[in-house]
Order: structure tokens, then sequence, then C-alpha cells
């Protein structure tokens, strides 16, 4: 049923997902204990945010792991992060089980301490420095456990795979579960990720306490945040001066955000919220993570993600895209040459890692339609 | 330090008051277990309530109580409304041993069980039929544990004594914690109860459970809520139905409510919310607990205050109050008066537990204005 499985540095037992596949599809949900190969990279970014953080913090930290599952994260952080303790916990017997034998196969008994709990009761039970949240779907019910929990300073790293919510297809259930309105289109993965982010930030302010965002990213099936957790006053308000709305024109292409509250938006264009309107990462303490990694192919291939996301922490809201800028031409304008373009005639332009065909600038959009419109600027 | 007293029908030790007494003023949180005999109606409308639903539930419930103090809820609970088990927690040891020596004064020890806890912990470790939350200040820190820990269709009760960061003295505070924006001035009081109500329904949403309030009041100095919490899609769907947004125009007097999304809302009113625009109480729950009552002196008292909530039920959105209906009339119209002649005249109009001076009436304003500068509405 388990079979030896390498990832990272580490080797584990975790089930044999060749005996689940539906559709010509591996299902992990399928199988007795979750894993999920296609989860790998989001760990080795993890495993390189985690140890930053820890060479910065100075000191051995609390990492609590709610769904270990076959407890493949919380060993990479020990032999890839250097975390010197970890509270892991699952709800399920079997995953239990599996992780304490693959804590043991790896020689960490006196590191990583398994235990049959609730997500919720694990938090509420243990005060950590660290706690990374990577439930299946949506982190939204234990993020206000995982912020009791964390310690002041502490590092709340979560992952949302219910990306059909947070980007728009389910409106309602989006207002429901994350108490934000979604926006469909162009703009949606990057509102949804501002939509989660902001989920949490209000959460943190029930509480009195503030986040700020070392590293939040977009990949193909889920959300990545990681956020420190600052339990002062002055923290809550500088976390709640960055929440507000975004609003998007589809006629004059315009798109920005609103700070503070919603009151006096006029109607005539979408309007997306509350959401984090802030950074969603912090450059300097991401280049300092990549300062560290080390020369394997998981680390190399987990630190393009976190370079991918650098030119959206520049102080320009949301991005263009070329579908859009091009309608009417007949043809999709290569992004990579208007952003050269717009650089070669002093407009600042750059890419961002939502998507491909994304040109980040504040260069209104009449400007850049007629820019378009006026050079060859065809896909070959 | 400590001396007898008696509230409702049990007595118990509770720290001698007459000795932390400061600008004539009794200070119950300068005791070193807290007590407050102001708060006493507020727990004899509880156990009213409680063993109202208790009878309908028709099977033993487990109630929590995590901030239990000298434990007089909780003895209340049982002796008086029939709860047959009770966990209660305080996170300080006086309050433990003194809570505990009530216990076995009213020779409860079988039915409660008094354990030192963090509140988020003890809701976390419990799954209750019943949970009261009654801490000093605002309740919204606990309000996802108990959500979590409570079983569905149980009763949730919370007090909230924040009434100035409800009420609109501190905007950004309010905005804060309890995510909406409260409105001063006449409305305050039910805005900010509402804005309370709201809090808690979207905490519900967050883990896909609705509620629907039994009993949702403002007493001087206090907020006090009951809701029936349902751990289903149907009642989160409800439960997303009844938020919105109240406006109110000080020059037209209009006001109101706006179902689901502030998008759109024009800026020349004031906006208030999220909060609850549905029903802020259960007139035939109510009506029930009605008749089970004591005739006792606190019991009756009680049910003056759960009377008074009834028009509040009234599918008529706020209150006005005769200060804004008779400004330039240089006198304050009786708002008793009023309430007759609209009565008299076909017009439905009620008052308000909210303040003496409200007139519930779904009559345009313009006509409201008419008729008191029409007819001799004086005070005397």
């Amino acid at each position: 049923m388990y079979v030896i499985q390498r990832e990272g540095a580490v080797s584990f037992y975790a089930p044999d997902l060749s005996k689940y596949i539906a559709g010509g599809r591996i299902e992990p949900a399928w199988a007795p204990v979750f894993y999920n190969p296609a989860m790998a990279n989001n760990r080795s970014i993890s495993v390189i945010i985690v140890r930053a953080y820890l060479r910065l913090l100075g000191r051995n930290g609390v990492l609590c792991e709610p769904f270990t599952g076959t407890g493949v994260r919380s060993i990479r952080y020990v032999k890839e992060a250097g975390v010197e303790k970890v509270i892991a916990g699952d709800i399920d017997d079997a995953a239990v089980n599996l992780a304490s034998r693959n804590v043991e196969l790896n020689g960490l008994r006196d590191q990583i301490k398994v235990t049959r709990s609730d997500a919720n009761a694990l938090l509420a039970n243990n005060k950590c420095d660290i706690i990374d949240v990577d439930p299946y779907g949506s982190p939204a019910p234990f993020i206000n456990s995982a912020l009791l929990s964390i310690k002041h300073g502490g590092l709340l790293c979560a992952t949302a795979t219910d990306l059909a919510v947070l980007q728009g297809s389910y409106v309602n259930k989006a207002i429901r579960r994350y108490g934000f309105r979604p926006l469909r289109g162009f703009l949606s993965r990057e509102i949804g990720l501002r939509g989660l982010l902001g989920f949490i930030a209000r959460q943190a302010l029930v509480i009195d306490a503030g986040v700020k965002p070392l590293l939040a990213y977009w990949e193909r099936h889920y959300y990545r945040v990681c956020l420190i957790v600052s339990k002062d006053r002055g923290t809550a308000r500088e976390t709640a001066g960055n929440l507000g709305y975004a609003y998007y024109c589809s006629e004059s292409l315009r798109r920005g955000f609103i700070k503070g509250y919603p009151i006096g938006v006029k109607g005539e264009c979408a309007v997306s919220g509350p959401l984090w309107i802030g950074a969603i990462g912090d450059v300097e303490f991401l280049d300092y993570s990549l300062s560290l990694i080390n020369n394997t192919d998981y680390e190399l291939k987990a630190a393009e993600i976190i370079k991918g996301t650098l030119p959206d922490n520049l102080p320009i809201p949301l991005y263009y895209t070329v579908t859009e800028l091009g309608r009417g031409l007949g043809f999709v304008p290569s992004p990579l040459r208007l952003r050269a373009y717009l650089m070669e005639n002093g407009i600042e332009a750059y890419g961002t890692h939502f998507t491909t065909d994304g040109v980040k600038t504040n260069a209104e959009p009449w400007r850049l339609i007629r820019i378009i419109h006026s050079i060859p600027l065809t896909n070959n």
C-alpha cells in the first residue's frame, strides 16, 4: 500500500499513487493518507521561506503543522530548513501512524511529535512560532485558531486550493466563506489572492493583531501565503490601512485600488473587496531567502517562483493583459515586446507572475492602446 | 474578602464589592474575582432563554461557560434553568477556586466541572450544546472558537460591553474588531447591536454555518445576543441573505436597509455595515419563554426586558426618534401620543426597546413631519 517516495532532501513512505488514478489523473484524495506530489514545489518554496525566517528570528522556534498527512512537510522543515521542534497533527489515525513511521525513518523522533488531533484543537492547545496550514480545500476555518495560537512576530503560512471560489466562479460562496466579493475575468487571479490575504488580515484585526505578507503567490491550482503576525495595535492599524477595494472598468479599461471603506463607490465599474491592497510580499526578505538557497533542482525550481513574484510587489496596482489591450486589433500583442517598447520609451513596464499575458505599468490605458495601435507589436 | 451574596434563586460567595469603590462607583474589575451585580438581570434573562431552549431541545445538553468568575451564572443555569452538565472555565486561579467553592456550596459537584483554562482552549477542547460567552469587554476574539465548538442546532449567547466601539465612538476600532462601520447618532444603539449580530453571522459563514437570533437586546451598559447556530449550508445561505447595510439620510430623514453587498451605494447618505438586517429575535420562541417564567421579582424584571424587544422584531426597518421629527418645532413631541395618533389614523406605530424616544412605523418621514406639524402633540 505504501511505497518509498523521495521529495526534496528526504525519503518517506507515501501511498502508491499509481493505484489511485481516475480518468488518467492521479487522485491523491482517494488514497488512505493524503499525499500530493503536485505540492512538492509548494513545500520547497516554504522550506526556503522558513529557513530565512529562522535565521532572522535568531532562536529555535516551535512549528505547528495541523494537517500533516504523511508528515513530509514537517520532516522537510527539520531536515532542510533547520526547524528544531515540530508539533504535527492529523485527525486521521492512518495519517498519524504513517507520519510517525516516517519520522522514525528519518531519525527525528526527538524533534517531531505527531499527535491525533483536530486542526483547530491542535492550534488551541499549542503556542507556535511558525504555523503551516495546508488543508484539503480552504484554509478559512483554521485561520482564527492559527492567529490565536501564533506568537507575536510568528510566521503563518497557508495554502488555499479553492481557487474557483476565490477567483469568482462562486461569488456567493466567496462572500460567505471569505467575506469578500471576487472578480471574474482578467484580474481574477490577483484579486483572488488579495481576497485571501484580506480575509486573513481581517481575522487578525478581530484579535487586535496585524499581518505583513512575506510571500504570496498563485500557482496553477493553489494560492500560498506566508505572513508575519504581530500582536500589537500599531501593526493592526497599519493592516487596516492595507484593506480596501479594487475597481475595474471594462469600457475605459481603468483599474486600481480604493483605500478604506466602500461607501460612496459608484456603480458604473465592477468593484471587488474588501481585499488586501498593500504589497503581497517583502522584497527585502525574499532577496535574503534567495541568497540562502541550495544548488539543487528542487530549490532552483522553487526560487524561480519566488523570483517571479518580485515585480508584483512594485507600487503599481494590478496589471493589464495584452488580450484586453489588443481588442479590436485582430491579434494579441506580444507582452514581452510591449514591455520592451514601453521601457525604451521611458515608461516603466514589468511582468507579473499571475499571467504571461500581463503588463504591469503605471501608464494610463488610453496611452497603452494608442501605443499598441501605432506600432507593430505582433506575436511573431 | 468574600461574602455570601444572593442572586436569583442561589447563594454564593462573591467579593465584598463595598471594598472596591472608585469615585462613588463600584468597580468589579478591581476585585480579585470578577462579579458584577449589574449583570444580574442579564443572567436572569439568560436563565429564561436557556430554560425554554432546553425544553424545546428535549434532551440534556452540555453548557460551556468559559468566563465563569464566581461561577454564579453556571450555578443559576443548573438550579433555575434545568441545565444538567456545565463545563465552566476561567484563566484565573482565584476564580477557579472561588467557583469550585460555590459549586460545592450549592451541592452541584456532579454537574458543574470547573477548570482552569484559557477561554478559546476551553471551547476548542469541548463540544457544547449551549455556550455562554460573557467576557470583560468584547466577545469578538472568542466567537470563532465558540462557533467551532458548538454543536449543530446549539445555542450561543454572548455579551458585549464595548458599546463605545459598537455605537460609533471609535469608528476605526469597530472596523478593525468587528469589520463593520458603525453609525453615530439617533440610530447608534440599534445599528451597534446589528453590527455585533452581523459580525457573529459572518464568522459563522466562514465555517459554512448560519445563525438565527432568538433574542438580542440593549441594556444601558451592554448588548446581549442569543442565537441558534446551524451547521448546514441552507442556513448559511439564509444567514448571508440577512446581511446588508443600513443607510440614514439626515436631510430627508429617510432610513432603511440595503440587502447584500454595498457596491453602488451613493455617497449622499451615511451608510453603515455590513450588519444584520434580519429579525433580531424569534417572537414565537420569546412568547414560549415568557410562558415558562416563575413569579419572582427577578424573573418578572427579566421578562419586562424580553417583552420590550418584541416590537423590534416587526418587519419595520429601524425607528424614528421624536427628537429628529420635532426639529424646528421648538419642542419634542411625546412619542406615546404620536404613536397613539398614528394608530388612530390607521398607521402602524410601535415603540422600541432601544430608546423611549422611538417610534417604529412604516410611514414616510415627510408624512410624519406633516402630522407632527399639524396636530398638537406637545409633551404635556
